[in-house]
């Protein structure tokens, strides 16, 4: 076995525009959310859930991201509230300019939480920062408890991990508390919930603290 | 619900390299897969059946993409065969150039078959040849039946489909008709395996075409 490498540079050129979404959400007293995650570990179903539970407590809206197709935007456009569908043509992340452009549909003055739900890929979009308040990775039980370790980057820039698709554990080889001290290895600092869509377990402790985070 | 749609241009220059390493293949005798997917779709414990399997019949090696770690390597490094590991610090996807590099390591003359292990990602590897004879995409059936369509440029570049964790059909939201459907939408020409590495399920079938492919 051998070993080789290579660097990157990341662009930066992002982050002038992120930094003027993150003044136009605090101005108008929004919390943004970036939602992280591989491609099929819930983050629409979680949103499903969570607009849900939160449609009469919260003013919410949706920023969705996506490769190709308004399939997810199409599955949350049943509540009523702001949905904006990205389509990046290929690109494998959101960048904080076609955020931007998405703004000024999002009835700003009436909105106090907004989900950015981000092009499904744990590697690039999380070099690139939005303006958002904080990172949720997502990560499902399906995956294996290293990625952590496989992924840092997304783990260590996340304030928050949401643990989806706990129902699936019988099935899957995933010990949670090993997941959960190698998300804790990488970040010390994350803030991390257990949730199943399926039987709706953790989803109102998840909703609570959203709920805390805005009222804050 | 609105859509805003941006265009990216894909870097080319990784082709020229790919060229090259297309014609040492050729050269070398060697049939080279790119294996390509979400992260935790079960890449590599696939491979790890597969060299189980095929280990007294065919020569082997692999060359794996990580973010970071070696993890995935050290899980290889138990069958005697070249594993070479190449970590791209971050970048979300193997170039033609790193494998290349990596080539000088596989010992070319006793190989007949390569696996490039590729990272964890839907999108990014899509447009970057490495110079292999097919792009593999591996697809777990956790991870929803919608995602030919949400990330089409993958299906459409891929000869292989191999949908990965049927064991778990019984717990999860996939219809693996509708799965088969949306990929052959995207591309009619795949070839798609079915297989679980639980239960031993269509692995007999996907070694037995892989030798197949090698011997022609």
């Amino acid at each position: 076995m051998s070993i080789k490498t290579i660097e990157r540079k990341v662009l930066q050129k992002n982050d002038e525009v992120a930094s003027d979404n993150r003044l136009f959400f605090k101005k108008n007293g929004i919390l943004a959310l970036n939602l992280v995650s591989s491609p099929g570990s819930g983050k629409t179903s979680l949103l499903e859930k969570t607009l849900e539970k939160l449609k009469t407590r919260v003013r919410m809206a949706v920023v969705i991201g996506d490769v190709q197709t308004d399939l997810d935007a199409r599955r949350l456009d049943s509540f009523g509230l702001p949905v904006i569908q990205l389509v990046t043509n290929g690109a494998c992340h959101l960048e904080a300019t076609l955020v931007q452009e998405a703004l000024s549909d999002i009835q700003a003055e009436q909105t106090d939480l907004l989900f950015i739900e981000n092009v499904g890929n744990l590697v690039c979009p999380a070099g690139f920062d939005l303006g958002e308040a904080m990172k949720v990775v997502i990560a499902s039980t399906t995956e294996g408890d290293d990625k952590p370790l496989k992924y840092p980057a997304m783990f260590r820039n996340a304030s928050v991990l949401v643990i989806n698709k706990t129902d699936l554990i019988p099935y899957v080889n995933c010990d949670l508390a090993e997941l959960r001290n190698n998300a804790l290895r990488i970040n010390p600092s994350l803030t991390i919930f257990e949730t199943s869509c399926v039987n709706d377990d953790g989803l109102d402790n998840w909703c609570d603290w959203l709920v805390q985070q805005v009222e804050k």
